[in-house]
């Protein structure tokens, strides 16, 4: 035996559930449950070997042949019938089984071995012509479809030129002259397409099913599936054939499908459905509707009762939820299938918990088996997954969570309808600093532009509302109030809801879920906790955000932006005159209106944060962004001046537009922002200093312990962080010394270019911390704009399989991530009380964070909704490391 | 003695010229001539030591007051007077002296030791009362302004009182009387400026002046001076005391400098100027006009043939040309000083060239000494040094060489007016590619706007022509034809000069000097090609760069940009329509246009390169770099709307804006570019192999050895570059088969973002070569974008010493450097064979070319002029290895 044929029956099997490798998964559980000694159809399992071995060479290895016969000769044994028997004869079904699941992936067929000469003998074995014929159409039927390649649809129209001629309306009202016929119709339609004669030849037909499972494993939708979950193609599938058993064998015959939890909310009851009468294929097609297996328990309860034995002995053997097929015949209870079943987010907590408390499992095995970026479920409003919902675009998905509300197209309106309390979905082209009161009061906003770092998105996710960004199917017209998509327009007024976690436009009003935190979520994120050694903080800008944060865990804020805090209202016109200001005393007049706001800001976090190291970030972006747009001040200016408008209007206008246009920059990510505006305007960073530490030492004042840690950005050389640092440590003990007072803080820097991972043995030498900005070093790592990239070429990158992953959203560890380990090496040896962290958007994503404990970082910062993400994939990189 | 003062006369002294170090370079050269026995005034000089301790501390070493009157006393030994003496005394001169020449940074007193006592003595002495007083009153002069800091105009503004009272012009025409009087005079001014009555003593004088020689290493023009040429402030100055000669005795003395050979052409003569009659800062204070040194020949032979032999015996004895300063006292004749002469880059080519033919020195020595900067004033037309000129403005350097032109304000007339015969310099506030074919007949470019990689710049370099960008202090009005700098305004017709090495724009026509390139300059770049081993290519786009990159000794194109070729005025249009197209084969038919074209384009070039290899980079650029500039038809269209333009024109033209806003990005350095490009729009790259290898297969056809190599610009990945390669390869294998030939060929890429440089392993798996793209490498290292960068904060950084360079010009061997030497090492690692080169604009920058030869480069590439310049770098780098 060349090993590569596996026998399973009740009782005795070649396999085990270890062996999915080889067997599938389908395979590897059937052999497992016979040698548990339930009841499944006997059968044998082709290994997956054979299929990469026929995907090579396009023929079988030696032996093979022999092989399947001696095991069939086997099944024929167990079930006393013989294949292609005329009197006896036994009959098989044939799927397919890969590694892990791939529902519908694969096709099956079924009844495999009826021909003209066979049928007699199913018809004397079951005394049931009509089922017998039936059967025969099926194979035929399936065979055709499956095997041949014949278009399903052209066997349905035979069946119901059928019905129709016979006057009926249901397949079951046809009788047996009707499916004999349709058996010859079916034959008649295989000639016209394939140009071959069907195969009566029971051996031969068998042969051909084995090759079609194995040649699907090459086809379209198998390839698309395998790329798009990312499984190797050199896994290949199984082939399983075992002896049919029938749920159409009359009223004591079913089949169903069920889960040993309930997987929607997973608490523990049998769940599922079966019908009555009926195969397998039945329940897919749709005809019947299905009964719930309780209403098995009242019909049929010693069946619901072996079967609920069985499947609960399959929980405790499997240690998991159960998703099994089964079939009756003739009140014989079959198991066709088992393996561990799909859940929502939901069950997966409530199953996890439950599991342990039932001793099934240990904590590190419930925290092993959830899935972190699953979670975010449970933090966000969601879609009711059985609401009926109508697609109308989709954009990116900026901001998770959903939301309903009716359309509002401008940031005033939005306050004033939101203010008769209704719920507002914001919609613009783009949003611009100037719509932030608008955002504040909407449930969600939608752009026909931008990427996932444009305004709308980062804002949105600041304020952990739902957002789709870069929408480009819906076209937005601001002036008549109005967007069209897809030939539909929509007004103010009308009803829409956003799927901010999908990045989907619905139409009309549709049911939402709000989150709840369960007390089993509670509970295994402390276990999570005392597992995990990585800390996890959030980035938050505001003392809501902060409050937050810590409700959900976080140990501290990495990462708070001054920036957002600049874009206020009322505060605007400030920054604006400071970056417009002519001369110092104009400049410093307009910081010190807005040194009170800083502080009250600082002082609010701060305080929130009580006991917490808050980790603020001194002003980034380039200072354009607080000035009015070039483009729409261009028009205005050229329209004033053919209108002939009033030239002092003119001249004001211009002189601003000079000013822009001076702070114009070509590329502004890598232009005049960060630590060099530090350096060229540095008021702005003292008034910075000064509004935290005042914060700080008030607070201290009170009995209130803080503990503020400056962070500059975009640092590339250690002179440039040890010019500011000396700059910020001198207002540091003004302040202290005005106030008499004494706390301890840390200045660092985030390292967020290229150079300053390679040179960070140096800048290690003036920083406390460092806290990798892996968004902007994956920007300048790749060269990729986010912006441009996220909308242009990304896309294709990732289809083209170029990239596994949108590395903004998956840290690149190959790239990025080297010069991260680098960074981190590089700092500790000349500073190793260097404290590191990062705090880019993969501060939140599971396998990132994982990566950040490998490397040996002290924390990870993430926003707020993405701190349990953090904790449990940090929790499962400790147990995996141990592993 | 604790060594820290050292003594020297004719024939003993306790230094040498090894000891510029602790005795600065004057003083080191004055030991050094004493003990060849050539006549210098005794004297001592302090050592660095000191100036360093003193700048520490702010006081002396212990004992070095001794050392100082032991040496004093060796002085007076040697010149039989006595320091202090009121019959014959001792005058001495103090002067500084760094280890480098820092020419007008230090302060020099002389006659120190003069009081109302000494100069009776001094009288005695001379019997010249007038001299005596005359030098007394120089004395206070110069003591009063270099050691009190009070203003030089106030001595010369008593002088001046005295002249008028006198009613004479000149000073030497004051008679004794008057200057005794200034002496009182002098006396006065030094009480009421510094409180303080003039230090008679002279131990005090001398005292006093050494301190302020040392401090001066701490004044302000020091500083900036040590700032520039970045001399490290922990060098410190010397201070040398000799006893004074006079220059001044009557007809027989004389002052005077000279260098052994003629510093601006290097022809061996003796080379120089003199005064009768006069002390050293009277040839400075440019009162007479100094008389050459041949009329010494005619006057005073003997002096003339004794000062040549010994200048000749100081140039033998230091193998170097000397610049000399000298003092003749009544016949008897005293080296003053002596160092290595300063040159011109054509005197230095033909100074090392004939050192070598004397035997003096060796061709690695004469490879040694030059600069290699230096010689791009060979390569290019430069203003000549004798010509007056008013500088109107500074801007960038963009492009060098001297040009001068008739200003024209746009490129139509630039044509128009360089029609007619005349000569003109374009003058725009930036050029875009619709100006190209008026830079073509310009002599000199000249813009308001832009940065180092502004069209104008980048056209201008490729161009050879000079070019000033990003002159800010030049308000062009395009619209009135006119610009205005400094309250001037100037219109076509006026003549400009611009010198785009320095960067400088001058008024009227200056004369400039064309290059020239003699045999000595040949023989050494062939000498320099013996030593180098590191490659030497060209970045050349033309067939007439190619030429001139093959004249200038180019081994190879290490780079030849194919966008530059799609800016022409007849490809445009198609260029446009190949982006602007709506379906396929509008593409395709638009691109079948361009093919003809490009084909030609490489025809040119890889015949003009026979038998060289040369790398053809694919298509870089942002697609929209080709398209109208948005702003200008945003405000196009508003115009058209408001006054009721022509509905269909504006509608094309919105529709032309919605593609240009389609394809805008925000950081367009980080954007859909490069093989970004290659991956999403196939096509353009496969015509543009298409027509290199059709160029190639005519070429290969008629006989001529073509090596054409492919250059994918911008990968991060190896898939990326993978997939283009097949790409590639598949056109290359068409074309042999439809020319029935074979020729061999590489495919390679640039490594310009960090990613690449990180995952070089990989990549170089599919690349036959790599080759850095410095320019963008440096820009994603540091996340500067070159353009905002070098108008923004980058001078700044550079003037508060955070960076020691530009890194657009010096390669940033720290953190660009070790990704360069990071991808170089992993790069080989995977594939040996793998050729190595950079093509950044580093490639013909000294340091970074010597970089490229220690990390194991194959070849550096750069702009034709460059080449030169990075051959002798090369050399040099060889030649440093071995030393």
């Amino acid at each position: 035996m060349g090993g590569y044929v596996y026998f399973f029956a009740k009782g005795c099997a070649d396999g085990s559930a270890q062996m999915k490798n080889i067997l599938g998964g389908k395979g590897a559980n059937l052999a497992e449950m016979a040698n548990l000694g339930i009841r499944v159809p006997p059968g044998l399992t082709i290994s997956t070997q054979v299929c990469i071995f026929y995907s090579d060479k396009g023929s079988y290895p030696e032996g093979l042949d022999e092989e399947i016969r001696d095991n069939l000769r086997k099944i024929e044994q167990a079930v006393g019938k013989k294949f292609g028997d005329s009197e006896n004869p036994l009959l098989l079904s044939v799927r397919s089984g890969a590694r892990i699941s791939m529902p519908g992936m694969m096709d099956t067929v079924l009844n495999l071995g009826l021909n003209d000469d066979t049928v007699k003998g199913l018809i004397k074995q079951t005394a049931n012509e009509r089922f017998a014929y039936d059967a025969y159409r099926r194979l035929i039927q399936m065979f055709g479809d499956v095997v041949l390649g014949i278009e399903r649809e052209k066997f349905e129209k035979l069946i119901e030129e059928k019905k129709k001629s016979r006057q009926v309306k249901e397949d079951v009202q046809l009788g047996t002259q009707d499916l004999k016929e349709l058996v010859g119709d079916f034959k008649e339609l295989v000639k016209q397409e394939t140009g071959q004669v069907f195969p009566e030849d029971p051996f031969r037909q068998l042969e051909m099913a084995r090759d079609a499972v194995f040649a699907s494993w090459n086809n379209k939708r198998a390839i698309s599936y395998r790329q798009i979950n990312k499984i190797p193609d050199h896994w290949g599938t199984a082939v399983n054939v075992q002896a049919m058993v029938f749920g159409n064998m009359g009223k004591d015959s079913y089949t169903g499908v069920g889960f040993t939890r309930n997987p929607a909310t997973g608490v523990k009851e049998l769940y599922g459905e079966y019908l009555v009468n009926a195969q397998g294929e039945d329940v897919v097609a749709g005809i019947r509707t299905p009964q719930s297996l309780s209403q098995l328990r009242r019909d049929n309860s010693r069946v619901y009762q072996e079967l609920k034995e069985i499947t609960e002995r399959l929980e405790k053997h499997y240690r998991d939820v159960q998703d099994f097929e089964f079939t009756v015949e003739k009140n014989i209870l079959y198991l066709l299938q088992t393996r561990t079943g799909k859940r929502t987010a939901q069950a997966a907590v409530k199953v996890g918990y439950d599991l342990v408390k039932e001793n099934l499992i240990n904590r590190q095995e419930a925290l092993l088996r959830l899935d972190p970026a699953q979670l975010t479920q449970l933090l966000h409003p969601r879609i009711d997954p059985q609401a009926k919902v109508e697609v109308l675009a989709r954009g990116l998905p900026a901001s998770p969570g959903a939301a309903t509300g009716i359309i509002v197209f401008t940031a005033d309106r939005a306050v004033e309808v939101a203010g008769d309390g209704k719920k507002v979905i914001l919609v613009r082209a783009e949003t611009s600093p100037e719509d932030i009161h608008g955002m504040a009061v909407s449930q969600g906003i939608l752009t026909s532009r931008g990427g996932m770092t444009s305004h709308a998105a980062v804002v949105a996710r600041g304020m952990g509302k739902s957002c789709v960004a870069g929408c480009e199917a819906i076209k937005v017209d601001e002036k008549e109030e109005e967007f069209a998509v897809d030939g539909q327009v929509f007004r103010e007024g009308d009803y829409i809801t956003l799927d901010g976690t999908e990045g989907k436009v619905l139409k009309g009003k549709v049911p939402t879920l709000k989150p709840e935190l369960t007390d089993e979520f509670r509970q295994i994120m402390k276990w999570a906790n005392e597992v995990r050694t990585l800390g996890v903080r959030a980035n938050a800008d505001t003392p809501q955000d902060a409050t937050l944060a810590r409700q959900l865990g976080a140990e501290g804020i990495g990462l708070c932006r001054t920036e957002h805090m600049f874009f206020g209202e009322e505060r605007l016109p400030f920054v604006q005159k400071v970056i417009l200001a002519e001369d110092e005393g104009e400049r410093t007049k307009a910081l010190e209106k807005l040194k009170p706001m800083q502080k009250e800001d600082f002082k609010g976090i701060l305080k929130e944060m009580e006991g917490l190291p808050v980790i603020i970030r001194l002003l980034d972006p380039p200072l354009h962004e607080f000035l009015p747009n070039r483009e729409e001040l261009l028009v205005e200016i050229t329209k004033l001046k053919i209108l002939g408008g009033n030239p002092e209007e003119i001249k004001a206008k211009e002189k601003l537009l000079q000013r822009v246009s001076d702070l114009r920059e070509m590329n502004p990510m890598l232009g005049h922002r960060g630590c060099r505006l530090g350096i060229t305007y540095p008021d702005v960073y003292r008034m910075q200093t000064r509004a935290v530490f005042e914060a700080a030492a008030e607070l201290t004042i009170q009995g209130i312990k803080v503990i503020p840690e400056i962070m500059i950005p975009l640092v590339v050389e250690e002179k440039e962080l040890a010019i500011l640092r000396k700059d910020v440590e001198q207002i540091i003990s003004e302040v202290m010394e005005e106030n008499s007072i004494d706390f301890s803080y840390k200045i660092g820097t985030m390292i967020e270019l290229p150079r300053a991972a390679l040179c960070a043995d140096e800048i290690s030498r003036v920083a406390d911390f460092f806290s990798f900005g892996t968004n902007d070093l994956t920007q300048t790592t790749f060269g990729f704009s986010r912006d441009d990239a996220e909308g242009k070429f990304l896309p294709a990158y990732i289809e083209r399989k170029i990239f596994n992953d949108d590395p903004f959203q998956v840290l690149d560890q190959k790239g990025v991530g080297q010069l991260i380990k680098m960074g981190t090496v590089k700092g500790r040896a000349s500073n190793p009380n260097l404290e590191i962290g990062i705090c880019g958007e993969h501060g939140g994503e599971p396998s990132s964070v994982k990566f950040c404990h490998r490397i040996g970082l002290d924390y990870v910062s993430c926003s707020p909704y993405r701190i349990p993400i953090a904790c449990l994939a940090a929790a499962q990189a400790k147990l995996e490391e141990a592993e």
